[in-house]
């Protein structure tokens, strides 16, 4: 396959730095030129300029190379939640939560985000993916608000509240000619969830 | 396999009434006597005495046996959200969308819903499904509230609310010992979420 249009520069060693990132944007310009389905790892792996063992070495599978970031995303959630002040709502706690995982997504991620979601729509089992992946990050922000002394149904209620806070602001952080930061439209949506209960206006 | 514990009256005829639910009562005493996986469409088919062939008039896989219903209820929802009275808030729309289906869960079923549970708790491949099929609910609900006027973000983290509303009632519905109806239940759940902003215990 011809890869004129995926230009790189030699790699320095098999561990330079870098390579997790230049083999996630050679995969997302090669789903999205040729395809998920007809995309395969030798494809990529083949493009980056390694072997497919140094694939393998960042990512177990293709569909890895779209969901990596799962857990650092995690992470940055139970960090902002167990770093909320004594005495907040669990509300504000998981709010601090969401701000902290905001930070993660960049004017920088914009562009590879856009166009990873794109892949993930054009492809029904990658949509159940990431539906499955938003769940295990809820039950995971669920259980740090429990570590925080939030008995349920609270926790699992206010986990789900902010997990669909999260969900929403990054359609809307991608979306065409969103120019305002992941922070600062997270905040807006968070603030429209607490209106709901708001007359309607129409 | 025996099915001396499960003895049903024979079928007066293929198209009876009652046989869809003796299905479903027969497959799901099998696959908690001999496990979700173990059971086959013509063990389920044999223990109710009817044709494979007739098993398969009413439901197209043994998996299915245990998601039928959710048109209903995504039509129970739908149903509530449209006859809310103008001039509601989001939330108390869909509220009435919560009410109206929440009338699916009478005190008849909840053995069966709690039997239900035990086998999808069983199975990781039934608990991704299940997700999935509440994702499904809350697309069509926030499909129901656009056609009530509301826009998005709105739409979607109303939604997104109301099912994590349900799927929490649902989860203390069927805790053992747990007496109320799923309606009381569910207007609790309701105000608890609204409670969230409220100040911590802790």
């Amino acid at each position: 396959m011809s890869c004129s249009d995926i230009t790189y520069h030699r790699l320095m060693g098999r561990w330079a730095p870098g390579t997790r990132e230049r083999l996630q944007q050679v995969a997302l310009e090669l789903f999205r030129r040729d395809g998920y389905d007809a995309t395969t790892v030798a494809d990529i792996a083949g493009a980056a300029e390694v072997t497919e063992r140094t694939f393998y070495r960042y990512f177990t599978d293709k569909r890895e190379v779209l969901f990596d970031g799962q857990d650092q995303l995690g992470a940055a959630f139970v960090d902002g939640v167990a770093g909320a002040p004594t005495g907040a709502t669990p509300m504000e706690i998981a709010a601090a939560g969401l701000d902290h995982a905001g930070a993660f997504f960049t004017a920088e991620r914009r562009a590879w985000s856009r166009g990873r979601q794109a892949v993930i729509e054009s492809d029904p089992a990658l949509r159940e993916r990431e539906l499955l992946k938003l769940a295990a990050l809820a039950d995971r922000l669920a259980d740090a608000l429990r570590d925080r002394g939030i008995t349920d149904p609270q926790a699992r209620l206010c986990a789900d509240a902010a997990l669909s806070v999260f969900r929403t602001t990054f359609a809307r952080w991608l979306a065409d000619g969103e120019g305002r930061s992941f922070g600062d439209l997270q905040r807006e949506t968070l603030s429209t969830l607490q209106s709901l209960s708001a007359p309607n206006q129409t």
